[in-house]
């Protein structure tokens, strides 16, 4: 499913929900928050330098797992960012959070998370991820 | 200079350094990673939110603070943010990392900085900037 070659470190941390136009979509597997991490078909590194086609592209696919999380979770704020300071690889995290959640309202990097998702949750997650991104 | 009401927070956390079609750019007072903030003129709390033609503006003016940050500052990695979990006015971070900076490779957000800025400091980033922002 997944068409990019993944860093190992983000690999181990999350599962493959799918792919949208220029990116695959990963799910931390932090179920402590609603975590989603866009992860572009690039090369390069930072965002600023993707060029503008798949910078577009990213954008989008940003903007629809968003949506997908607005429907899927209780989402009070979305916190959106790319960081990778540890992998270079360029992903972009989409994060929903609540107001009760674990670690608010801290930002979630750096924290260890208090819950996983089910084979299950994540089996269902990954068909109503797929269903949506058919019907964008 | 700012065109923005600020919320409180961000201003007393900042100083102004210009605008950019659509935003508001500030510099943080803590000098111990190269950090600026872009805030949308928007009432709106999600960048996701933001009418299209907007958000290409702000995506713009993210690039734009990105190229200021690396000519004044040694660069290594830039970490782009929107969070807003405390502060929930609209700003997004566009920090210049380095791999020596006092909290690489964690996140700057909720650390409490090493150094700031001297006034001299600040009037010549700000000086910079808007030679930087009427070139563009």
């Amino acid at each position: 499913m997944s068409r990019i070659k993944l860093d190992p470190r983000l690999a181990a941390d999350t599962h493959v929900l799918g792919s949208l136009p220029g990116a695959d979509v990963l799910l931390h597997r932090n179920a402590g928050v609603a975590w989603c991490i866009v992860v572009p078909d690039t090369e390069r590194t930072e965002l600023v330098d993707l060029d503008p086609a798949l910078q577009v592209a990213v954008q989008a696919s940003i903007q629809q797992v968003a949506a997908f999380l607005r429907r899927e979770f209780v989402v009070d704020k979305l916190n959106i960012a790319a960081i990778g300071n540890i992998v270079s690889q360029l992903h972009v995290h989409v994060i929903g959070r609540r107001r009760d959640d674990y670690c608010w309202p801290g930002v979630v990097w750096g924290t260890a998370g208090d819950t996983v998702y089910s084979e299950a949750q994540v089996a269902a997650l990954r068909a109503a991820f797929n269903i949506f991104a058919n019907n964008l």
